[in-house]
């Protein structure tokens, strides 16, 4: 029997691979050799300049196919002479490892592998394991997990369920996981007037009025009071712009953008909708052709609370003391694709570092977080 | 006894002097040799490098003393290839005089200054004729006919009432006169809140969500439904501008500019007072500080209708068939300054063309002004 694949030495491999995105830099080429190595089959599944694995262990289409998913790019290194370790050196100092991915999330991938490879040999189990790894979490994201899950699709492969190793805790591990996120979405506004005097304001039709009015109706009252599950949607108004410098002078035009963040009572269509009837009022109220260019990054979704989540919990609770509090906060995550495929989550370390100079993690954390996926697969299985 | 002045020649001849604000180019020249031939005491009250010229016909602190204001001094010519004759020629071309103040307002001048002369010359009055001539008034207006007004006062000078002879009608000869004018003030807005992430808008505070319920409310109600002799008063935002590129991004400072022509209903103050208040409320409301830089250019005023109005509209429908509309529309004039020191009423001829290239006046229109002024005189000292 093999010895048990360790997570911190799986991490620094994987965190001395300059995968900055969109490139691999050999990260998924590790990752495959140890898979393989333990029985899952491999198949890269590129598309537009991106890198993806696909592995499997255990047979297609099985009733019970456990899914874990996760990346290996990372964000740029910044500024590289601010950093106290090599990026890329994985240096180990005082129980924390430095470098660019160590919590975003090398060593969240590295736990989930080692976990699943020493399952699969320790106990095999009566399913099927899936792991999906992407080469672009952190860039565009259309041809990362997408391409994988519609690769899947095609394919016949399929997931019961999925856990995404992103770090989920802001502060102790074990704090927090998530069974959803919100939706974003960005409304750009051009107001269209006619340009008049401004000792003549009826003989005008003026456009920041206009989107004073449209912007006062948004903020008039709260999207919502939240939902059992997510906090109040929010809306923010992030610029208004229109660069006239004659005070004796109504402009033509003017310009704003909104940015939504929405819970599960909106989707982005139906926002859309909302912000198209305001804008469809002012303009019938004030002669000013509002305009509406909407951008939907992601819709919001939910994985409700239940045997998944509650097994989830139970595994962190029994491995760090702590009960996992179920959010729904912070910002988009390759799960909103995912959820589309079977019921998701997340569950990771501490993410306070993520994106920063001297980005770290703790070494026990890798362990810890290795142990939980562990006894995740034992109770999924059982 | 001397030959009538012709007010189209001394339009002519002062036109051909190219007094753009704030030049004197010759133009008070020409007056003070006209005036001072009919036994005018002429004294030039210079101030901070403008020309202007005071003339006064009979005695110091007279009973009854009329007086005359105008000025000599004009916009610049624009695009000068664009003109069909030369700006400083005074071609006269089909009946109408081509050049850069020939409405605005060198025939005004000429034909009241004509009057003057020819009046004192075949009815000296019981009283006192005073001609008072700006090189300022398309300028800052700082050392202009408030100069001459300043020194009147230092000199015991006095009218008893005023008439300014700028281009008052529309587009007939005769229709408008103008017993007041609105003020005019301008708002300089800075909203300073705290910048922070658009996802989550509770910890930061926004300067465009301030900015959109302060100028939400300045625009609420209108500011009156206008007075007697006033129309409603007019509030116009003329910018709102911010730069942020970021639309995750909530920014920490915007700014808006107001531009407000207010009636009799208001003052200056009395608006600033209102901006304070509603500045204070939003910064209560929302912990967005708002600032305001508030820019009164001129006040409102009013010379009620009564006898000296009505003698003008009297004088105005002899000589035209028209009786004019007691009107107080339009933008500022130095009658905003006069009316500090005597009734003021304004009353010239079709102004339709001023400001603009070709700008041009009917010739048989300077002889019917000379002829109202004249008319004028004759009746405020019958």
């Amino acid at each position: 029997m093999s010895n048990p694949v360790d997570p911190v030495a799986l991490t620094a491999a994987l965190v001395r691979c300059p995968s900055v995105t969109p490139a691999e830099g050999g990260a998924l080429v590790v990752l495959e050799e140890v898979l393989a190595e333990a029985g899952f089959a491999c198949t890269r599944v590129d598309r537009g300049g991106v890198a993806n694995l696909f592995a499997r262990w255990g047979a297609r289409g099985a009733n019970r196919s456990f899914g874990f998913n996760g990346h290996t790019d990372v964000v740029p290194v910044g500024d590289a002479s601010a950093w106290t370790h090599d990026p890329f050196g994985a240096a180990v100092v005082d129980g924390w490892m430095y470098g660019r991915g160590t919590t975003d999330m090398k060593s969240g991938v590295a736990a989930f592998v080692a976990a699943a490879v020493d399952f699969v040999r320790q106990f095999p189990p009566d399913g099927a394991l899936i792991v999906t790894i992407t080469g672009d979490e952190e860039g565009a994201s259309v041809d990362g997990t997408r391409a994988l899950l519609d690769w899947m699709g095609a394919q016949g492969e399929r997931m019961t369920h999925c856990l995404v190793g992103e770090p989920t805790c802001p502060n102790e591990m074990g704090e927090m996981m998530k069974i959803g996120r919100r939706g974003s979405m960005t409304a750009y506004i051009t107001a269209t007037g006619v340009q008049g005097h401004s000792a003549y304001p009826h003989r005008a039709k003026n456009p920041m009025s206009a989107l004073v009015r449209f912007l006062a109706r948004l903020e008039e009252k709260p999207l919502d009071e939240g939902s059992a599950h997510f906090d109040a949607s929010t809306l923010a108004i992030t610029t208004i712009d229109c660069g006239n410098p004659a005070n004796n002078v109504i402009p033509a035009r003017g310009q704003a953008t909104v940015n939504i963040r929405f819970n599960d009572l909106h989707s982005g269509a139906s926002l859309s909708d909302w912000l198209h009837a305001h804008a469809r009022a002012v303009t019938e109220a004030t002669g000013v052709q509002i305009d509406l260019k909407v951008s939907v990054s992601g819709e919001s979704f939910l994985t409700p609370p239940g045997a998944f989540s509650a097994m989830i919990a139970r595994a962190v609770e029994a491995e760090t003391g702590r009960v996992p509090v179920e959010s729904t906060s912070g910002g988009t995550s390759d799960a909103r694709f995912v959820k589309d495929h079977c019921p998701v989550v997340e569950f990771g370390l501490v993410g306070k570092t993520m994106h920063q100079v001297d980005e770290r993690v703790e070494v026990a954390q890798i362990h810890q977080l290795k142990a939980i996926y562990g006894r995740i697969l034992r109770d999924y299985f059982a």
